[in-house]
């Protein structure tokens, strides 16, 4: 179980690596989403996602002759791209593997950083980075299931308690538990009043069954709009970290997605990819009830989104204001 | 001329209508422009734009007959916009012209927002909003040539001189001058050793001709894709102010706008307006002249934009990094 010195050593060891990411005001969403909206923008963390505060955090930890040999990783494009920034700093080999579904953007921005990447289906892909750390010698990053990830991820939720200790709750998007066991650790010891909630696709509901049952319970694997959210299953070593300091984890339908995106974009004026507008989402069609008085801090956790993408959200219709 | 006590009584009076925007690091800009990127977010202002600062401190300083009968404007749409907010907020009517050129988006909001909208062309604004004035005895609330116009919009100055003290240089797009004149004297007097630098249509050279000749000079009116920086003449009120207080200001080519545009959604997740992103234009094509460890903030004036200009820059070609 990580604490909250685990966090602030990670703060410590990250520093020179990451941005202390801005915590904006969002005003012209409070209308639409009934509340005070606050934003953490990790997409414009170094890399464009909040996953290089684990990855280096992780990174940084492993001894030198280890690091001699490289790191490889598993990753649907956003975890990847931060072991191959980080490894391009540290000047070590990174090889990582990407589902054959990730955005072709995301593909590209690993191999500009340098790395070698493996394509292989999405079900396949921690079975093909074992046998390449197994072949090379290279040290496994872990996504999410790991102490050192969540201390790193867990950086952003000391940011928070800093940055607006008088937020009433965040809002973190969840898949394997890494993000949300992190920052729930840190902000329930920096500022214990604030509520940490989890939002999570309805389609893959593996921490809502896992908190209902107790344990961790693997749900069917299938696609979500929100394709960094494709765990099926909660981390080991996340669940009862979640479990300790989550508030409550909510299921935001699929077809919500793309409308928090849009209106994160054409009212708030920011860019994020569709997982890191699940908890808007879920905000905007009532799922997670908000009242008008309550500060509300949604954690932005990444900007990995083309043009192509963007232009599929003509179709999608917003809420009209009265 | 305006001073710096004007715009500190604008901020008082303004307080409770606007949003202290945010002023963000945007590290992920940094290899693109060759600088420490900062961004003041007046995108996230209320109405989506710094005119609501001007508008407002204008409108709150009419005498209280005179607001009765209401106001009218003449704008290419964010002025107008911020007239037609600041008189639904204070329940008085407003009338707004806008040019038949203006994009639909903008139409739409203003009357959204309660006001009555006129439609005409483009030269023949001023004439038309003066019409409406004497007819319905409103008062004509100008887009920049104005005292408490120019005071109201400082008051994004005072707030970049506070954030962020230790910036080299802020670049601000130009018009007519209402913003820069504003800004930059709230700068030069609360951070005197930051630059003021501004950027205007390389079509429109207005201000760099005034300059140049040291009195107002008139140039032919014609299109930009900075559609929000049509002035032909620098405001009356204004070129004194600017003249004094502007360290240079830079005329950027109607191609590199758009570029700005897309490197600021692409990699810094900030969409704005192609007018807001003049000055980042001017940087990436090397006519304003940057080092690394100079601090520049760039002032992103207005947010609005249609999800169909967008799709437009899926054809602009950014540098590649090596």
């Amino acid at each position: 179980m990580i604490s909250i010195s685990d966090i602030r050593e990670a703060a410590d060891r990250i520093n020179p690596y990451i941005v202390k990411t801005p915590l904006v005001r969002l005003a012209n969403l409070d209308p639409y989403l009934g509340c005070q909206v606050y934003g953490k923008l990790e997409n414009l963390q170094v890399t464009g996602a909040f996953k290089l505060r684990g990855a280096v955090n992780k990174i940084l930890s492993l001894p030198q002759e280890q690091l001699e040999k490289g790191v490889v990783c598993a990753s649907s494009g956003n975890h990847g791209k931060a072991v191959a920034y980080s490894a391009k700093r540290l000047g070590i080999p990174a090889t990582v593997v990407i589902p054959l579904t990730a955005p072709a953007i995301k593909v590209e921005a690993i191999r500009a950083l340098g790395a070698d990447v493996v394509q292989c289906e999405v079900s396949e892909r921690f079975r093909v980075a074992a046998e390449i750390r197994d072949q090379k010698g290279a040290a496994l990053i872990p996504p999410y299931d790991d102490e050192l990830i969540m201390a790193g991820q867990g950086t952003a939720g000391l940011e928070i308690a800093e940055q607006q200790p008088d937020l009433d709750a965040v809002i973190v998007p969840v898949s394997g538990g890494g993000l949300i066991g992190g920052v729930s650790t840190a902000i329930k010891a920096a500022a214990p009043d604030m509520k940490v909630w989890g939002a999570e696709p309805a389609v893959l509901p593996r921490y809502t069954e896992s908190l209902k049952k107790g344990e961790r319970v693997q749900v069917p694997a299938t696609k979500t709009i929100a394709d960094a959210l494709v765990s099926n299953m909660p981390g080991e070593r996340c669940f009862p970290v979640v479990q300790k300091n989550v508030d409550q984890v909510f299921d935001i339908p699929e077809d919500a997605v793309l409308k928090g995106m849009k209106l994160l974009l054409t009212e708030g004026k920011i860019l994020a990819e569709p997982s890191s507008c699940i908890g808007i989402a879920g905000v905007l069609t009532g799922i997670i009830p908000v009242t008008p008085e309550q500060k509300i801090c949604f954690l932005i956790s990444g900007g990995s989104v083309g043009l192509n993408q963007i232009a599929q959200l003509e179709n999608v219709e917003l809420p009209k204001l009265s």
